[in-house]
């Protein structure tokens, strides 16, 4: 079996200014024949946000990390989880629930296993450390688990999986995050988007990496439906009485003033298209990741409101589970990644619908943007480089050129 | 917090005959108010599946086993996978592809890893072999890992996790299964119905105890809705063009002739409702109980058309994945059992949705039913009974007693 890459297929190419989206899900900005007004070069995203950090107190290998993983996000399409958030970074670190500079907790109970408390610290600093030490148990004892509690956000699953993958092992990497959905049967939100990120090397085609919440749809796809005044389908979100409620404004608003009602597990309402399963899966995350761990869990997940016993300030106290799997003690690595390569194969190469282009596998998608955005620059969208913009100017740091920028010759507006 | 014991709802109180269905999400059968002409004491159930196997071949040790998780899936309201299978079993040993007697082949390549080789064995009797020794590796690595290879149908995935709570900690169980499902895009089935099993145990309520197909549904609810003449609705299945098919019969004839189409993973056709996270799932679990176990995965799951390259015949070639894990070296076992007891309490006790009677969580309707089958008997519907009587007729083996037969004194028919 040859080692291919897929031909970037017309959807991927094709570009939709008008729907460009937040989330995941979004088809647009991938493209040359796209603007290039705001397309930035990875290495100036990620330099301008480590040094934004560096500013607001975080030391540079903390700064350096988490920009990576931030700018990681957009780099593979995933701009909700990108360097959009890096406002709420800044204010977290100037409220003083993101810690900079604290040294996590470490401990080893067993060879397989780590049990890490991040003391308030960067979610991405503290979770790269954590898979760092999966993959090290897994090279030891064949298997590496570890928990991280007190955490902060820590970006998309999928990169710390990935640094499995990159080691050609299986990655797992799961968080609880704070409540926005509804468990069957109820009325107010008391688990997260609990996503699962899994991943495995395959010796063609892409590796294998699923990263997603165990929602029907993230937060972001409300809001993209808000703004452009959509109706949603019935399934995705219901009202402050459980029922559904085909409004995003009206969920949106609600979970802002804590009204009840909310985002549907993946299944939906009720049990008719299993939302009783997406609802379980939700649960499975929040036991591993916030009961195990022994961080928050359940409705507390990032609950900043009342006050610790001890009187001091509450902090988002997310919880984290990174595992790490080594093939090659299942069976010679290379032998498993052919396996998996066709897997893949015999999958993406099975009749399509009718109205289907192509079969994809989870991960390709971003694969393939990331290799477009490494070579031709990562879309911006314009509103995010204006944050962007006053982020630097409040820290008296200049803003990444643009890549229109730097062919004109400009200096930083 | 206290134990205590949920009050044994209405909805599972209420007999509703004519709804009676062959699967998970049935409510029928389960109370005193129905007739006892087909109610079966537990111990009468196991001694005649196990006198059955025992007579096409199988050890006593491989009976007893397998009776007992075959009628554990009675005893908790599953029948779709209790007695009502036994005579696949009885087909299974009597083709060949069903192997009792053999030994399987286990390797420990790491402390907390497992590799284990069926030969072609009764899946009950590794799985079980399998999970006990995936707790041991747990006792000693904090975490144990064992795959299985060569199996065959292992009954229900949440059995086996269920040792994992009895013993105090997280278990974990998936397989790969006969391809049903069709992916995001596709017109096949390529993947399995693959279930994820996931528990832990609590210090009150019930232990969570999920065990969730990967698909939307199971094939045993198309063939309730044929056998009731009623209509899916769209995002069960499509037809073999991959459009939305609503005709029960239609889907099941394809999936017995092979023409195409089949059952949709949970979130149905397409990306609206999360459709590729469900296949995105399907695809972990194949991954791990397949490609990594060194069994068959995707389409060759179960497909017994085919001769090995060696000419000796097909065999299922089913994989599973165990996991346990020790939550003791995460923090005191019972420390983490009010906490989980603490995460359900919080969500059963939210507020509900005006139309829900309660807010269930996962495993809690199955120990329900078990306190109440162990005690009064467990229902098996008259087609089943009629059938289990057709294979002891065969094999010269009384059938099991009905609780009505016992009472009258009566003598097997």
């Amino acid at each position: 079996m040859q080692d291919h890459r897929p031909i970037i297929s017309s959807e991927l190419a094709t570009c939709e200014a008008s729907r460009a989206e937040w989330m995941h899900e979004v088809r647009c900005d991938d493209c040359m024949q796209c603007s290039l007004d705001c397309k930035v070069a990875r290495h100036d995203l990620e330099s301008f946000t480590a040094r934004v950090l560096v500013h607001h107190g975080a030391s540079e290998k903390e700064a350096s990390i988490t920009a990576r993983v931030l700018v990681s996000a957009d780099l593979r399409g995933i701009p909700s989880h990108g360097v959009a958030r890096l406002g709420r970074y800044v204010t977290g670190l100037a409220e003083g629930y993101i810690r900079p500079g604290v040294e996590p907790t470490v401990e080893e109970p067993a060879p397989a296993i780590g049990v890490i408390d991040a003391h308030d610290g960067i979610g991405q600093v503290v979770s790269d450390m954590a898979m760092d030490m999966a993959i090290e148990k897994a090279k030891h004892s064949g298997v590496g688990i570890v928990t991280v509690r007190n955490s902060n956000h820590y970006g998309i699953a999928g990169y710390y999986v990935l640094k499995a993958v990159e080691q050609r092992m299986i990655g797992m990497s799961m968080t609880n995050t704070a409540p926005l959905v509804v468990p069957t049967g109820g009325a107010i939100p008391v688990l997260g988007t609990n996503p699962i990120a899994f991943g495995a090397p395959a010796s063609a085609h892409f590796p294998l990496l699923l990263d997603t919440a165990t929602s029907v749809v993230p937060r972001g796809k409300l809001e993209v439906y808000d703004r452009n005044r959509l109706q949603m389908p019935v399934g995705w979100a219901v009202d402050e009485k459980g029922y559904d409620c085909q409004n995003p404004g009206h969920v949106l608003g609600n979970l802002l003033s804590m009204g009840g009602g909310g985002i549907l597990p993946l299944g939906g309402r009720g049990e008719q298209f299993g939302g009783h399963k997406g609802y379980g899966l939700a649960l499975m995350v929040d036991v591993l990741s916030g009961v195990l761990s022994g961080s928050a869990f359940g409705p507390d997940v990032n609950d900043l409101r009342k006050a610790r016993p001890d009187g001091s300030r509450a902090t988002p106290r997310v919880g984290h589970f990174f595992l790490a799997l080594d093939v090659g003690r299942f069976m010679p690595v290379a032998e498993f990644e052919n396996r998996m390569a066709e897997l893949i194969e015999v999958i993406t190469g099975s009749p399509r619908a009718l109205d289907a282009e192509r079969i994809l596998i989870h991960g390709e998608k971003e694969f393939v943007r990331a290799e477009m955005h490494e070579r031709h620059g990562i879309p911006i969208r314009t509103r995010v480089m204006e944050a962007l913009r006053r982020i630097g100017k409040q820290a008296r740091i200049d803003p990444p050129l643009t890549l229109a920028e730097k062919m004109a010759g400009q200096t930083p507006s």
